[in-house]
């Protein structure tokens, strides 16, 4: 899960998403829209007697904040919680499971600010079906290719590994980036993502005022897509003052094709 | 405002109910039902440029845990907040303006709580218009009658307070005791109030579980409502295990007579 607002729990339900799946958290900031619904989840949790761990991974003083809240009598946890506090000026990798590795994407807001990739990790070469049957391929010369290797046989006869296996789909990636103002830095943090989630909390009318709350605009959003090559731009986090949220696709629309706006309930596929 | 938990401007814009026409927060403690909304709540009184003052009363450690926002950045304050932390062991008059006497409850649950207690301030006495005739009470006079002097006119006349006001209506009452568990030393603490809200978590077969888990039962509060000769029970807090609410009502109705069921939305008059 990425950022945890208040009411969060409101949406999860009308969504059917299961919290019971969720073993890891990445806040990105602590303004209330991106954190305050995180006692209540963890509350939650406890209540349905969670007893597997869940990690949160969170601006420097989230180890505070969650002591304070036992301190006080809130929750008393009874499950396992691991609070990873993120340097917020450098990009790390912060999480590796058996499907994805996370890293850091420094942003600059109005407090510390982080942002993060989400990659899958490689994946193994898969054997080429109609290979075995060419070259008549053994279980042990299978086993032999799939971690890499050519095949050598007796005498000098070598199947090189790319002739029998099939290179795996490219790694997707997904990029969150909010809150921040227009950055360039990102660019190269950022290459080449599948789908780059960029805030838009202006129109670039108001360019002025979204460098100096810490925002960025629409057009700069569909900028830093462009310039780092993502194949889709997703928008969100959109100012309550505009009430047709539509025009900031079509600002985003006149330097990038691919955009789509983060509401409510929709899902992308990546 | 009683409490605040986690979504509550969801339906505080619902009801319609003006955000800036809370000055006071009255906190009973610090389980999230009843609190985790504060943040958010003081997040959008900046948000709205708030300037007057809030006052918040609540359980030891809302300082600390107010600190602790401000500290890691959720929120700098642009209006003054008053932070007033309550003794949880004793009844204590903790607010007064010009319409109400609030005092403290201490109830009885798994972490300190403190139910309050809401008394009109005792109003002045009124002139019964028959008297102004009657008598022909000079301007004077009516002020003096006002104040509760009597009125002297020359020679030994003494027209008596009581023949020329009235007596002002009863100072209303409404008692809120959440979270608790059954409690008689409650009883004279809110002798003959309006409007008693009490907690019923559960039914009286699940007396113990309520007993062990900080809870009281709808027959309970039933029993506190008749005891403290309260005009009428208002009962909520209910287990979410309970589908249908209306058998919290009728285990009520066997022991006290004027019941109701607190649901979202309704509105008690007093």
């Amino acid at each position: 899960m990425i950022d945890c607002g208040e009411g969060c729990q409101i949406r999860l339900n009308q969504y059917k998403v299961k919290k019971s799946k969720i073993d890891e958290i990445f806040i990105s900031h602590f303004h209330g829209d991106h954190f305050f619904g995180l006692p209540g989840l963890i509350t939650s949790f406890n209540l349905s007697s969670r007893t597997k761990s869940l990690r949160i991974y969170g601006p420097i003083g989230l180890k505070k904040f969650i002591g304070t809240l036992e301190e006080i009598g809130s929750f008393y946890l009874n499950f396992p919680l691991e609070i990873h506090e993120l340097n917020p000026d450098i990009s790390e990798l912060i999480h590796k499971d058996e499907n994805v590795e996370v890293s850091t994407l420094p942003l600059k807001h109005r407090i510390p600010t982080t942002g993060f990739l989400f990659r899958e990790k490689e994946k193994p070469r898969k054997i080429d079906s109609t290979a075995i049957e060419k070259f008549k391929l053994s279980i042990p010369e299978i086993k032999q290719a799939k971690e890499g290797g050519d095949v050598l046989r007796h005498g000098d006869q070598r199947i090189p590994n790319v002739d029998i296996t099939l290179t795996p789909k490219p790694r997707r990636a997904y990029a969150y980036c909010s809150d921040t103002i227009y950055d360039e830095e990102l660019v190269d943090l950022i290459s080449g993502t599948d789908l780059l989630y960029h805030e838009a909390t202006y129109l670039h009318d108001m360019q002025d005022q979204a460098r100096a709350r810490g925002h960025a605009t629409a057009r700069e959003a569909a900028i830093i897509a462009k310039k780092s090559h993502a194949k889709r731009l997703l928008l969100g986090h959109f100012s309550s003052r505009y009430k047709d949220v539509s025009v900031f696709l079509n600002e985003a629309l006149e330097v990038f094709p691919n955009c789509d706006l983060a509401q409510d309930g929709k899902t992308f596929k990546i």
